[in-house]
C-alpha cells in the first residue's frame, strides 16, 4: 500500500484539518472535534477506507445540504435500558457518538443500555464506538446499515449493506478483544483495488448483474453485487445473509430508518442508483453497552479475558502461518506504529484534501 | 434423508417418551416436560440432529450421574436489566429455559433483559428460546458454547465450539424472522453423513490434524477440525472465528463457565479428548430479550417486518434458484408438515430409543 508517492502526516495535523473543515460548514466546535475523532481513529487503526480518505464524501454532503451540520439529536422513546434516537439528519460521526453515549449512560444506571438510531448518516468505523465503551469499562456493541452492495443468498441484485457488527471486551494485562467485521465475504474496497490493479478477484466475493459468480471486479462494480459472508450455500452464505438481516432489523426496523435496498447513498458521487422509495428516515445504527459487574466480578472477568488471549495465541499454528491472532490485534499494532510514525496517505487522497482546502480556505500541509 | 426404513412418529408420542425418560431419572415433572418441549421443537422444525436423536446423550449423562436431575438454578448476580445464573449442572434444556424466562421477565420490567449462564449443559436448539420470546412479543436472543470442534483461523487444532447465535423478530401478518446459525462453515453432522456415505466434503469445511484443508471427512473426524464461517482468510474466515469468540465471551467468560477448548464434552461416548483443565463451571449460555415498545410502536415495527419480508421475497433470483428465502422459512415449513404427518426417525435412532426403553422400562412404540 505504501508507494513512493505516499506522504505521511502526523495524525494531529489530519485531525486539525478535519475539525476545521467541519467548522467551516457550521458544525458546533464540539461536534466538529467529535467527527474528526472518529475519522482519526480509523486513520490510526489502519482502516484507511474509513478515515480522512472519506472526508470528501462528508464535504460533498455538507456542501450540497445533504447533511444537517447543526442537528437536534433527540431521544424519541425510551425505557430503563433502551432508547431510540432521531439523529435529525446529522453527521453519523456525531449522531453515532451521542447515541453511543446514551447507551453507555443507560448501562451505568440499568446494567445495560441499547439504542437504535434513525435519521442518521455514515458513522465511520463501528470499532470506534466499542473503544469508547471500553474506556468506561463497559462491554460495547455497535452496528449500522449502509448503502446496498450485497446480495442475499440466492439473490441476483444488491439488497443489503455490508452491515458491520462490532463488539469489545476489556482485558486486564492483555489488550481488549475488539471485533469489528462486515457481514459480507469481502469489502467493496478490495474489489475496487483489484480493478485498479487489473487483477481478478477470488471466486466467492461477488456476482455479476445476472447473479452469476464472477472473478472480474468490473462485473461486480458495474451492476453486480458482493456476496454475504460464507459466499455460497455450501459454505454458509445463508449465515452471512442472516447476520446482515439482523443488523438491518436492529439498526433500521427498530428505529424507523431505511432498511435493505432503501438505504440512501453515503456520497453524492457514489456510482449507485438512488433507492426507488423511502421506508423510513436516513440510515440506522444500533449501540449496546453492558456493565460487567451486572454479571460477574469485573476483575475475575478480565483475568479470564487475559487467559483466553494467552490460550488462543498458543494455538498450534496452521502450516505457513504464525498461528491465530486475537481480534483487534492488527488495528492496535497499526495504531502503535502510526501514533509514532504518522499516517500514510496515497496521492489521490492528498489531492482530494488539497481540493477541499482550496474550496473551503482551510489550509492543508 | 427419508429411506425405506424410516419410521414416522406423532410428535406427541415422542414428547411423552422423552418426558417419561427424564422422569425416570428423578427430574421434577415440570422440568421433564420442559426438556421434552425443547427436543420436540427441534424434531418438529426438522433439526433432527438436536431432537430426540440426542436423547441417548442425555440418557447416558443422567445414567452416569454426569448431569444433576434436580438442579437448584440460582441467580448469582443481577442488575435492573442483567443477571448471571448458575445452573447447578442441570440439563441445559431446563437451565436454558429458566434463564431465558429470567431474561424475558427482566425485559418486561426494564425494557431489555440479558442473562449469562454457567454450570449448565447442552441446551438443544438455540432457536427454541427465541420462539419463546416471540410468544411474549419480545425480540429474543440466544447463544451457547459447545464442545470444541472448530479451529480458529490460522489454527491447526480444535479450540472452539460451533457456538450458535439465534435471534428472532416478530411480524404482523407474515411469520417472524427467526435466525439460528452456527458460527462454523458447516455442521459436524454433515461431515459425519459424508463419511457414512463415503463421499468427500467440500473444500473449506475442515482441516486435518496437521491443519491442512482436507476434503476427506475422516481427516476431520480423526483429529482434524471444522473451519469457521468464511473458511479461509480470503473469504472472511477471521469473521466466523470472531463470531465464535463473541459467543464464548458472552456465554462463558461473562458467566464463569468453561470457554474455548475447555468446554466439557456433551456426551460420554463422544469421540473427543477430555479437556486438559477446567477454567470455570460447565458450559455457558447467553440469553437476551428486548421489548419492542422500548424503541418504537410495536405495530409500526411489525408492519415494517412484513414489508421487509415481502421485499426480500421479491428479490431477483440468482440463476438456478427460486430466489432468497427468509430466515426461519425452512424450519417453519418443516413444522407445518411434521405437525400433520409426524416426525420421521432413521433406524439407528429408533434402535437407540428401544435401548433406552429396555433400560428404563419406559415403553416405546
Amino acid at each position: 500500500m505504501i508507494c513512493a508517492e505516499t506522504k505521511v502526516f502526523p495524525v494531529e495535523a489530519l485531525h486539525e484539518f478535519c475539525t476545521r473543515v467541519f467548522l467551516h460548514f457550521g458544525c458546533p466546535k464540539e461536534d466538529a472535534e467529535q467527527a474528526a475523532d472518529v475519522l482519526s481513529c480509523a486513520d490510526l487503526r489502519g482502516i484507511d477506507s474509513h478515515g480522512i480518505a472519506r472526508l470528501h464524501s462528508y464535504f460533498e454532503m455538507l456542501s450540497e445540504g445533504g447533511v444537517n451540520p447543526k442537528p437536534n439529536i433527540e431521544i424519541v422513546r425510551s425505557s430503563s435500558s433502551t432508547a431510540s434516537v432521531d439523529g435529525d439528519n446529522g453527521l453519523g460521526l456525531v449522531v453515532g457518538s451521542k447515541a453511543n453515549r446514551i447507551a453507555m449512560d443507560l448501562a451505568e444506571k440499568a446494567g445495560s443500555g441499547w439504542v437504535s438510531v434513525c435519521n442518521t448518516n455514515h458513522f465511520g468505523i463501528a470499532g470506534y464506538y466499542v473503544l469508547k465503551a471500553l474506556e468506561r469499562d463497559l462491554i460495547g456493541w455497535a452496528m449500522t446499515n449502509s448503502t446496498k452492495l450485497v446480495a442475499p443468498l440466492w439473490g441476483a441484485e444488491r439488497m443489503l449493506g455490508t452491515n458491520p457488527i462490532a463488539i469489545g471486551f476489556p482485558g486486564k494485562q492483555e489488550p481488549p478483544i475488539v471485533i469489528d467485521m462486515a457481514t459480507s465475504a469481502a469489502a467493496y474496497g478490495k474489489v475496487e483495488m483489484a480493478r485498479r490493479k487489473g487483477n481478478p478477484i477470488p471466486s466467492g466475493w461477488a456476482i455479476n448483474s445476472d447473479g452469476i459468480v464472477s472473478t472480474q471486479p468490473e462485473d461486480m462494480i458495474e451492476g453486480g453485487a458482493l456476496l454475504p459472508l460464507g459466499s455460497d450455500r455450501e459454505h454458509g452464505g445463508h449465515k452471512g445473509y442472516c447476520l446482515a438481516v439482523m443488523v438491518d432489523m436492529l439498526s433500521c426496523v427498530l428505529s424507523g430508518a431505511n432498511w435493505g435496498p432503501f438505504a440512501p447513498p453515503f456520497a453524492l458521487r457514489q456510482e449507485i442508483e438512488i433507492p426507488t422509495r423511502s421506508v423510513g428516515k436516513g440510515i440506522g445504527h444500533f449501540f449496546g453497552a453492558m456493565r460487567i459487574d451486572g454479571f460477574i466480578d469485573p476483575e475475575a472477568f478480565k483475568r479470564q479475558v487475559d487467559e483466553y488471549i494467552r490460550v488462543f495465541r498458543a494455538t498450534k499454528p496452521a502450516p505457513g502461518t504464525s498461528g491465530p491472532i486475537i481480534p483487534g490485534d492488527p488495528e492496535r499494532q497499526a495504531e502503535e506504529r502510526r501514533r509514532g510514525n504518522g499516517v500514510p496517505l496515497v496521492p489521490a487522497v492528498v489531492e482530494e484534501l488539497r481540493d477541499i482546502s482550496a474550496k473551503t480556505g482551510v489550509p492543508f500541509d
